[in-house]
């Protein structure tokens, strides 16, 4: 819990400022004077904006800082979640130090949070969401991490996971995951019953991986809707990717977003360029809670992304079709107030009483400050610099 | 015309070699001994590439290098040609200061060639070409500038255009555009019987901006195949985005695609994020020219882009869905050989012979170099060292 003085800042990108933080809480803005003891740093103009949230990633998963992973296999779901679970700790795959990796990167480039899906599974039982716990104590104090226990190869499908998901839950993990209940488990109603038996059970919110398209999809939501309202979690789930919502039908998507926003469920869209995907803007429009991730990066599913909001909230832009200054700022709020407000972190801002974490971003406008990849000259952490110019101060191992 | 020896790079991502550069061009390839008087640069292992062409871009438009454009207007694309026209000078873009900025940085990040559509229009004359041609001038050495008479304003809609394209075609521009028959001008017929009789007139090919999606965009395109087929301008004609060849009926697409590929109709391609746009892989399966571009970046119409073609092939891999090693060095090809191609290049390669364009390289492997954002250490034009570590020997005005 840090004091700070923060010089010279654009507090969202709004008129220059000095951030006077007390015990790692913002204690005021406005023109601050020397205070004895308190060090201070120059902002240099730069825009100022709560630490940014990667609301949906994998960081048990990539491939970081080790030799590039040559990949020339089918790119078929189910038999990437097969080559990855068979070939993760034999290709050198650690998931503590692979984490870590990831999530420094992450901080490094102004994360404040993260909402990690971990694979769990017969093969390596809780040994992977144990590794990312290792890397959760480590970086205390640098980046939270929050866990989704996630069943990558299925919960009906492989015999075996419910006990560990529920073991899961009582060891630490705060999140229920689930997936593709149709296209991974073949049994819609056997997973999406057992998910909301086991949330239940532990008191957690459930956040499902749904990249069944086009009517499967939208099925697979209405199994949803029915069994959220029947067990009042309202407010307790988020869709993750949700590609049916980007399916080329208006009507049946606004139907859709309708009972999404009656039931407040969450959104978390990856803007993945090549799926259909949710229009960030008629979900904001009905009110969803909408936030973003980097989802898996350099894994050995594929090849792209970086620990990188910034880049994450030029590739949702690109992707919904974005051009105004306005919607560019929407971009910035996805991947910032959007992921806090999915994940439900209390204290998140930019106003006195508010934790000091937050990034500062280059840029003119707000507007550039989301178009022009760069990196955070500063990256503060509850009163305290984690990174400069891009370096965090935990080395990667 | 430039001697170098060139140390320890891989060329196409090959073994490690030395290459021996005679006048310009590429002598010999393997262990070359030292040379008298002939300069010497170390590569450091980096993957030696001949240099990325932007097939497809606009000098005159982009904002780069000036004030944050704040752009909040509605996004129709006939407001958005009309905008710009009318606003363009005004705003302070002039045409060659921007053009300079705009091609130094594609030459400073690895491109050896560009291809730019130039607007023409009765506000304007020829003098944004006029602009782009004093850059030529001056980048002669740097950088090749190709340029296409484009009348962006329409040709049928804009009288007194026709006069200009013919007067940009006597003097010195080498390609004729033209811009969605039907969507913009409003009279398919009209252009393209236009477009071909000067085309004919000059004996220059066609590049046409095709935007129009769906069977709007298939219709224009039956319009073309006709007038090529009896104009005899078969591998002389380029069709631009090629949206329709997006469009959600795969057996339509591909009776395009057979037409294309048997009229040796070229496609430029700039993966246009939130658009329908044309499957890379199907287009190469079936034998199609396809080069791309960078498009306008930061301009008047919307924020994106940078001049960098290796962003360009990132954008592009991720919207077609590019997992593999092997299709990750089709995303190099498009934006190195098959803008060649595009625009019949000679002497284009890495073997002895050929002019000494290239570009280094960082990454372990081709998939690697693609993915990863880098800067360029190197940047050789006709065998002298342009630009090294993203800063090229002219500085941008």
């Amino acid at each position: 819990m840090s004091n700070l003085i923060l010089r010279n800042v654009r507090p969202l990108g709004g008129a220059a400022a000095d951030i006077l933080i007390r015990d790692g809480v913002i204690a005021e803005i406005g023109q601050i004077a020397e205070q004895p003891g308190i060090a201070t740093e120059d902002g240099q103009g730069a825009i100022l904006w709560p630490g940014l949230i990667d609301a949906h990633t994998h960081l048990d998963k990539t491939t970081w800082g080790m030799d590039w992973h040559e990949n020339n296999r089918a790119a078929i779901l189910r038999e990437r979640i097969d080559f990855e679970r068979e070939n993760r700790l034999p290709l050198g795959l650690d998931p503590h130090r692979q984490s870590m990796r990831h999530a420094i990167g992450l901080a490094a480039h102004g994360a404040s949070h993260i909402r990690s899906h971990v694979d769990i599974d017969p093969t390596h039982g809780l040994r992977l969401v144990e590794g990312v716990q290792q890397t959760r104590e480590k970086l205390r104090g640098i980046i939270d991490i929050e866990i989704v226990a996630f069943p990558q190869s299925g919960v009906m499908v492989a015999p075996g996971t419910v006990e560990l998901l529920d073991e899961a839950l009582a060891n630490g993990c705060e999140v229920l995951g689930g997936i593709d209940p149709c296209g991974i488990d073949r049994d819609p109603k056997g997973q999406l019953d057992l998910l909301f038996a086991l949330a239940g059970k532990h008191g957690v919110p459930i956040d499902i991986h749904l990249h069944e398209a086009g009517e499967l999809g939208a099925f697979t939501m209405e199994l949803i809707f029915e069994r959220v309202r029947a067990n009042g979690m309202q407010g307790k789930f988020v869709i993750s990717h949700a590609f049916a919502l980007g399916m080329n039908d208006h009507l049946r998507v606004g139907k859709l977003i309708e009972e999404i926003a009656d039931l407040d469920i969450g959104i978390a869209t990856t803007g993945a360029p090549s799926a259909t995907v949710p229009s960030v803007k008629r979900l904001r429009e009905a009110g969803v809670r909408v936030g973003a991730g980097c989802d898996g990066i350099r894994d050995t599913w594929g090849p792209w992304g970086l620990p990188d909001m910034m880049d994450r909230a030029r590739i949702i832009g690109m992707k919904n079709g974005v051009r105004s200054d306005i919607d560019l700022r929407h971009m910035l709020d996805i991947v910032s107030q959007g992921g806090a407000d999915l994940m439900r972190l209390e204290g998140y801002g930019v106003t006195p009483g508010c934790k000091a974490d937050f990034t500062l971003l280059q840029g003119q406008t707000i507007g550039q400050a989301v178009v022009q990849p760069s990196i955070p000259p500063l990256v503060v952490k509850t009163g305290r610099v984690i990174a400069r110019a891009g370096k965090c101060i935990v080395d990667m191992p």
